[in-house]
């Protein structure tokens, strides 16, 4: 049994973690009345026993003997929803001359092929470690490079999916491995291009076997299933995908209209929006999460909410590649749970993801309000971890797996910041203290296994 | 003489600091092809004696003996060219409910009204000091709280203004004081309402009267004029406060189309734009800086950028305030010298700044690459303090003021980054190493002479 006395703490948001307004239509409870900040509470008794949140008492004064004081706020852990930990060696690296999502795609793909099982074993465990000192807890690696530079699988055909799950052990963080299906290289179904082969399983059998073949027996990590795009899954084989996942019970994430081009090449060949094409292909669902959904038509987001289709955005991402900035309220309006993802790793920071969907909705609107600090850590917590299957993670509530990210009120960005408006100041660079699963995984600012910087330098160092 | 081994060092641009594009028509030297690199060195071996640079030398190895060696990448001092000191104190504060620009306004006049000189000292004060250490080395305060809350007059009626230059000396960087002119509540000339007596010295012969009170001689300190906007400040008074600056050769700043509201009530009110309406009076040229500049018509943009206008963006604050995303590269492809702001300090991180005006146009265009590297940091450095009246300051060059700002490329941030990107992946939180004016203001990421943190906590605590 481990004793914490928190500060300050946010427990979750008070109601099921639908992220709708009242009247909008869910059939879930709405958060109601509930006020922005009915899950902050503070001198908070935290007993962590065997991984779990054994009880969390608030207002403990004196705090007992033996409690380990976390000063500043204490939130449930932080859910990355999207990522692709490989592109966090092109930081800073893609911004020479002008240019589209297109042509940054040709950037990344001529790093994807330089990668093989040791370095991007390396490259992740340093990735997900710097996630780890941001507070993120659990990570969705959407992972579709599969087998060598020319398409020859490896000896071990999920030798890729494996090392990710490696590095995500090492380096202290629950994974949900998205293997994703990647067959095509556009919605005609043409083949996949020489940069691409590596990510191809044939047809989406080939994929279901391969994936099956895939043994994760570590209580870190879970299997999930993606759609690359209906660019590169042809509509055929999508239901073989959505099939997979159901069978399995397990999530199941796309690309969805992040770049109107995708849009404009579906509407082309099968006579409807990417959204449209993949809810008459059952792919819908609230064990669903598309993400990016940038470019969508009204009927799309009816289609979407109604079904109750998860939707991930990555604003940080969606800025850094010209996206566009995506219909976030409107989402949530239509019975959309909203969760987070770094995606390309521009930057790593779930509080500046968690902000700007809020900010880039005022960019756009001309006002301010869109979403409350409930919904937004919602967002970055419970709605992310339940995006990655993850049911019992996110919340700070008994019976919960123990995460804890405690973030510093007393850095020179949060000092006089009222701890219910702390999402709006903090930056990663502001979390003290992270625990996983009850263990202590971020000490002091400093990850407790990894020289995070080394490590970096040296992943990125053998690449670039 | 103080001698510095920087690891890098961007120097500055390799041009006169004009954001043109080849063949934008402004009469300055563009950029021409300069590479966004230009700048950018190793080894550089600076010399600093009695504030200035003596000496700065590219490829010195190994590094002299008693060198301060400046590991990570070194920067011209970062001006802060639009600020107001006690908007601090609302740092995640008023992001409860909706609203909009107007509303928000209603909670930073509650706070305005509760300031005296003491308070306001002791937060401009710690906000100063939160500046040097993001990287701040000037800021260019745009001040209105003049008088006492009903409107009288401190015994020394230029009380406050002097409060804000003792808080830049006390905190470590220069200030350009940009004493602001306020009139009126509306471009009608309506009476200021309650909240507002404090900013007001009757029309513009009193604002000029009591300025010219103001003795400014400390040397981090100088003296600039603004314009509060064209809703504060009747059409009929504006020439004074222009002739006030150009007969000191005085920076000239002033907030410009921010909102809708003011572009309709100033169409409504004079039958031109805010922008017609000013350069008509004489109000624009190469002294002056439009901040903000949001919301223009194609003719805003010519008359700003033909006149030679500085503009100053300030993007955190412009999300912040849903103000919208401002025309930047056009204004700079006009003819318009950019600068940046923290404005409101939701976030004070120059680098943030520099990038946003990047990935604000991205979000926008749905294209990548609108501004160099180069262009972005001399917005942060030269153009900056150009702005405010620091012509020999910004650059790391002999003669210059010497001015340092160091960041880390060993954080979790920056590591593994082409020092070339940094500004698209830094944070003030990676600044470890400040001098201004030959002067160590921050060492190893601490103010030299302040707690920070508990000075910003103390001064907002107070207020709040």
């Amino acid at each position: 049994m481990t004793l914490y006395h928190a500060e300050y703490a946010w427990l979750g948001p008070a109601h099921v973690p639908r992220i709708v307004r009242e009247g909008a239509g869910r059939n879930d409870p709405p958060p109601g009345n509930v006020p922005a900040d009915a899950g902050l509470v503070s001198d908070v008794l935290i007993e962590v026993a065997d991984g779990r949140f054994a009880a969390v008492t608030p207002s403990v004064r004196p705090a007992p003997a033996g409690a380990v004081r976390l000063a500043g706020l204490t939130l449930p852990g932080l859910a990355n929803a999207h990522s692709h930990a490989f592109h966090r060696a092109l930081r800073g690296r893609t911004h020479a001359g002008t240019g589209t999502f297109w042509t940054w795609r040709d950037q990344m793909y001529a790093l994807a092929a330089r990668l093989d099982p040791v370095s991007y074993l390396a490259l992740a465990r340093a990735t997900y470690a710097e996630m780890a000192l941001a507070g993120v807890t659990c990570v969705g690696e959407f992972h579709y490079l599969h087998h060598g530079p020319d398409g020859t699988p490896y000896a071990d055909p999920n030798e890729m999916g494996a090392a990710l799950v490696t590095a995500a052990q090492l380096a202290g963080i629950r994974i949900t491995l998205l293997d994703t299906c990647y067959l095509a290289s556009g919605v005609d179904g043409a083949a996949l291009e020489a940069g691409q082969r590596r990510f191809g399983d044939g047809d989406a059998d080939g994929w279901a076997a391969r994936v099956d073949r895939m043994r994760i027996s570590a209580g870190h990590a879970k299997l999930g299933a993606a759609i690359h795009s209906v660019r590169a899954v042809p509509a055929d084989q999508i239901p073989t995908v959505v099939g997979w996942a159901a069978e399995r019970e397990a999530p199941l994430h796309l690309h969805l209209s992040e770049q109107r081009a995708e849009n404009d090449a579906c509407v082309a060949r099968h006579g409807r929006t990417p959204a449209e094409l993949l809810a008459e292909l059952g792919a819908l669902g609230p064990g669903t999460t598309a993400v990016h959904a940038t470019h969508l038509t009204a009927t799309d987001r009816a289609l979407l909410g109604g079904a109750g289709t998860g939707v991930c955005l990555c604003p940080t991402t969606e800025r850094d590649l010209a996206d566009g900035i995506g219909p976030g309220r409107a989402l949530a309006d239509a019975g959309c749970p909203l969760s987070l993802g770094s995606d390309s790793h521009a930057v790593i920071d779930l509080f500046e993801e968690a902000r700007a969907v809020e900010l880039d909705e005022r960019l756009r609107s001309q006002q301010r309000g869109h979403f409350t600090v409930d919904e937004l850590l919602c967002a970055a917590t419970v709605a992310g971890h339940q995006a990655l299957g993850w049911a019992d993670a996110g919340r700070i509530a008994p019976g919960a797996r123990a995460d804890l990210v405690t973030v510093r009120l007393d850095s020179a960005r949060t000092a006089g910041v009222d701890p219910a408006g702390a999402v709006f100041a903090a930056t990663a660079a502001d979390v003290r203290h992270v625990v996983v699963d009850g263990r202590v995984v971020v000490k002091d600012g400093e990850h407790t296994d990894i020289d995070v910087s080394q490590a970096l330098r040296t992943a990125i160092g053998a690449l670039v």
